[in-house]
């Protein structure tokens, strides 16, 4: 293939993973004979500060003409304190979603060995959870019509038939290529917006006869995810219950720091760890590369090019089998790698693969 | 006192439960030189297949005139299937939070050394997890305008400043009598609705000079308390949030089916377990009567009837320590007691006391 990737590093960390994201993509199209140009773009708070946009036009067109977005990360703590300023990264965020399509949010919960203990969870409930969220990321809460004055405030949670059709369109087809057992986690005995969900997921059910199709409240899903995270294998959310769901299944996976994810859709593809900025680390060289290399993996794999992305992944254990790991998840004892050697580690194993 | 108490059995465990809560409440009026007297009404399953409605006008009035209301639980499995269903029990509850205007649900979160090893997360995090969590209850989507047809739906996220105000002050008021730590859950970085709570209660919180006052967002909040449950003590949210969070708290504690909850408001306070009706228990004497008994030491402490409250507390503590179990959190070769003999030595021991 001949790649043409709009690279967006954003804020705090971004830039320094954002680096190893691109080397390792260089080593795979070198060693598979893919061609690869870049575009670089600002966005985030670095937007702000040069052109007072989170996601200024140029980057949106940068997206635009691109076969994929390379992401990683956008935030800065001098906004935090002001949920309601103005201008904020996370409307570009926001602005990504919504001007490339970008209606389905796919995260993959995962669990690496050697991190198990990091999660909150008892590890034998959680070692062998493996699934897929998929949330919804151009509907409901988030874009529906909003008001708010001194005394009153609402948001508007709306779907639309086709916004419904299509996420869970791409959730059976998940569930078809995994292990066919389909949640859709809903409010239906609450919500209007829900029940309509669940009737169209009732109807498109029996178009995948394979697939084992339930249906979850999202409050028992919030609890069956801690239970029992192994019985899930794809979850289907709207937007609002997904930003909660998704975060509950990460942090649960102890690994965190090291899952990717891809948001796609109407147009360019984009793919990004699900970690955050981290502000405090910028410019240490101490960030994890991992999560941001592994969605590199995702972005081969959504091109169906498995043998690319099935690299990466085998290069990445065997990083963390050979414990050339940053420091947060480097055993007690061992050599701590930065950003920089961790990514050229993996780049010098896909290179003698 | 001379109360005057609506007891509402519902459906499943419910009647089982409820007579061991009344058993209780007997017996510390008995000893502490209280009058009682019972108004028994109907609801749920139960009232819609007697009635044809899970919360009838006699029963709305039994509360209404009552000093409190002790509820168990409602729920059955025939109404399971079909969310859409035009009477369903779970609208018996959404009618007697809004007839009764209870606003604020307060749900407990603490944790029993004996079912530590219930909780899905590591001893270690949770066992000294002791918090509050205070959902707003009538108010949100679950009661803002609806609509749905065939190809579009929507609810809406609904608030205005008096219900905001009224909800934050429990919030305030509950810090100020705990460790003085409230955290305020929104998310204030995408919903007006967030904002205008966000507002408010940063306008609120000079009020309370002695709390310190935090901000999460939701999908932080359902990190955090798996993370680090320990850092809670008063959390409040909307209703939505709410539905999903307490969930989460109430599982983490490993202690689930022994938490009781208040519903408080405009009129009669209700007093109930978390849990729900197990209909398949109904019947068999195993169903855990200490979550609808704490839930009788909620009661008293409303009223500020701390002693009474401390004695149920304390002859609960004695009945786990003594192994005096229902089986669902017997030790292995531990006598197993039914939901009856839990109850009556319960009892006993508040009479010898
Ligand atoms: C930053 C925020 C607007 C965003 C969201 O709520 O979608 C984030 O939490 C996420 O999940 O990507
Ligand atoms: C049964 C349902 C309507 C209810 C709610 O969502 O409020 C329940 O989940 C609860 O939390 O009490």
């Amino acid at each position: 293939m001949d790649f043409k990737i709009a690279v967006l590093a954003g804020d705090g960390i971004g830039p320094e993973i954002s680096v190893q994201g691109v080397d390792v993509m260089n080593a795979i199209c070198e060693k598979f004979g893919h061609k690869v140009s870049y575009e670089y773009a600002i966005c985030g708070a670095d937007a702000i500060d040069k052109v007072g946009d989170p996601f200024p036009e140029m980057t949106f067109q940068a997206c635009k003409h691109a076969d994929a977005v390379l992401f990683s990360a956008v935030g800065d703590p001098k906004f935090d304190n002001d949920p309601t300023a103005k201008v904020r990264p996370e409307q570009g965020l926001l602005a990504m979603r919504k001007k490339l399509g970008l209606f389905a949010n796919i995260r993959p919960v995962q669990t690496f060995k050697c991190l198990l203990h990091k999660s909150p969870l008892r590890a034998e409930l959680v070692e062998n959870a493996d699934f897929i969220c998929i949330r919804e990321l151009t509907g409901g809460m988030y874009f529906g019509e909003k008001y708010q004055d001194n005394d009153k405030a609402y948001d508007t949670n709306m779907y639309t038939r086709p916004e419904i059709e299509r996420i869970l369109k791409v959730a059976f087809e998940y569930a078809m290529k995994r292990r066919k057992h389909l949640t859709v986690v809903d409010k239906a005995n609450v919500l209007a917006s829900s029940r309509l969900w669940r009737q169209i997921a009732q109807e498109m059910a029996p178009q995948y006869p394979e697939v084992t199709t339930d249906y979850m409240f999202v409050d028992n899903a919030a609890m069956k995810m801690l239970q029992d995270p192994c019985f899930f294998d794809v979850m289907v959310t709207e937007n609002t219950f997904g930003d909660i769901l998704t975060d509950e299944g990460s942090v649960i996976s102890g690994s965190m720091g090291l899952l990717p994810s891809a948001s796609t859709g109407e147009s360019t593809p984009v793919f990004e760890p699900i970690h955050g900025s981290w502000p405090q680390a910028k410019g240490l060289n101490i960030a994890n590369p991992l999560a941001q290399i592994l969605s590199v993996a995702m972005l081969f794999e959504y091109f169906d090019l498995k043998e690319e992305g099935a690299l990466i992944r085998k290069a990445v254990d065997a990083s963390l089998d050979e414990n050339v790991r940053t420091p947060e998840i480097q055993v007690e004892g061992g050599a701590k790698y930065g950003t920089k050697e961790v990514g050229a580690w993996i780049v010098d194993y896909i290179k003698k693969a």
